[in-house]
């Protein structure tokens, strides 16, 4: 687990990419995890307050906090899933239910702005690899990870949100265990485990995006759309 | 990250802290992260269906499934939170949010027995943590782990149902980071990302249940019991 240091504040349009080969000394299947909000940054992903006007339902939802900020959340939404005023709960367009639809305002480089979630964090991930790869020489791993909240549990874990390279789940059904006995439903988010553990060398405040786990076995390929559970599956509708 | 390798099969009785001590070199601050199934198994944590009578709600919710599994499941809850038979998802006496109440098959030593969380699994890895002090000298953080679904997103991930010697939940809420953005509501359940972490070395199918972590810096104290949402903060009851 390699904590990635020396990566610049990025800005719209930049080369994540290079910026992290530039540091980094990356091997074959080496998992790169990055934050998305250094993508979200280079992609132009971030939106100004005061280019915002808050709707009568943002006002409502605001509570005490800036109604502007709610309006961003309602706009990213596909569907809001609980609110407690000013929380919000919601399915972003990917299908991602988290807080806030994914929009956040810590480590976003100036002030009275907000950083949304990529457009497509997969492709954000696919493009990573591909120009990593382009750089390096190196086939890695791409993880695009966001901080979300749990039902029912306390605190946030880091999880995919964008994949490139990795079967995001690891399906054990119908395999056995050592007892001869059949493992049912026994699917690993692996991703979401990849994610989580690269927050922990990160750290939030040292402003560290992006980090490397070196020697776990990627295998597969898929998206980090496999994650959600398609809404016909889902108990918590 | 190291797995443990060389663990005999654990039964009940079983001084676990001495089979770990007997294959780890473990150092102080090293985070032990230890699947539930060996701690229920040396606490007695296991049932024999055949020695279980279903009631009519356990006939009902096993659907095609054996309904003994389905009784045991019931006893094990306070709550049940949603059924699509034979699924179950229930709250545990710990007030841990769970497929099956945390009632488990797989990896059972025999056939036709299931395994049950441990009673208190917070006071099994203060147990843990004061055996391994005794027997190596190393002060260790140990958690106690278990897979468990998430709502909207596929797979599961391990999370942390027992801990000692380490804060699970880590606080940045009212810190600022460096653009001097206040964090709101930045609590990262990092004991959690500790157990999936693990699982990632673990493996499901080598029989590997316990896994080491070492430089990661824990801090403070506290129990597994503060990653549970309270009633009346929990949108999702």
């Amino acid at each position: 687990m390699i904590p990635v240091e020396g990566l610049p504040e990025v800005r719209e349009g930049d080369d994540v990419a290079a910026q992290i080969a530039a540091v980094a000394e990356l091997q074959d299947r080496d998992v790169v995890v990055v934050a998305h909000k250094v993508v979200s940054k280079a992609e132009g992903r971030v939106v100004r307050l005061d280019e915002i006007e808050p709707s009568a339902q943002a006002l409502y939802l605001a509570a005490d906090e800036d109604p502007r900020r709610l309006e961003v959340i309602l706009r990213e939404s596909a569907r809001i899933v609980r609110t407690r005023p000013p929380l919000v709960i919601a399915e972003t367009r990917h299908g991602f239910v988290c807080a806030s639809a994914g929009v956040d305002a810590s480590n976003a480089s100036e002030p009275d702005t907000l950083v949304l979630l990529p457009e497509d964090p997969d492709a954000s991930a696919v493009r990573l690899r591909d120009r990593l790869r382009g750089l390096t020489g190196a086939d890695v791993v791409v993880i695009v990870s966001d901080s979300f909240g749990r039902a029912w549990r306390h605190g946030t874990t880091d999880v995919a949100i964008g994949c490139a390279g990795l079967a995001p789940l690891l399906d054990l059904q119908g395999e056995r265990d050592a007892t001869g006995y059949e493992l049912h439903a026994t699917v690993i988010a692996v991703a979401d485990e990849l994610a989580g553990a690269a927050e922990l060398v990160r750290g939030k405040l040292n402003r560290v995006p992006v980090a490397v786990i070196r020697g776990f076995e990627p295998s597969g390929e898929g998206t980090a759309r496999e994650l959600v559970i398609p809404p016909e599956r889902d108990l918590f509708r």
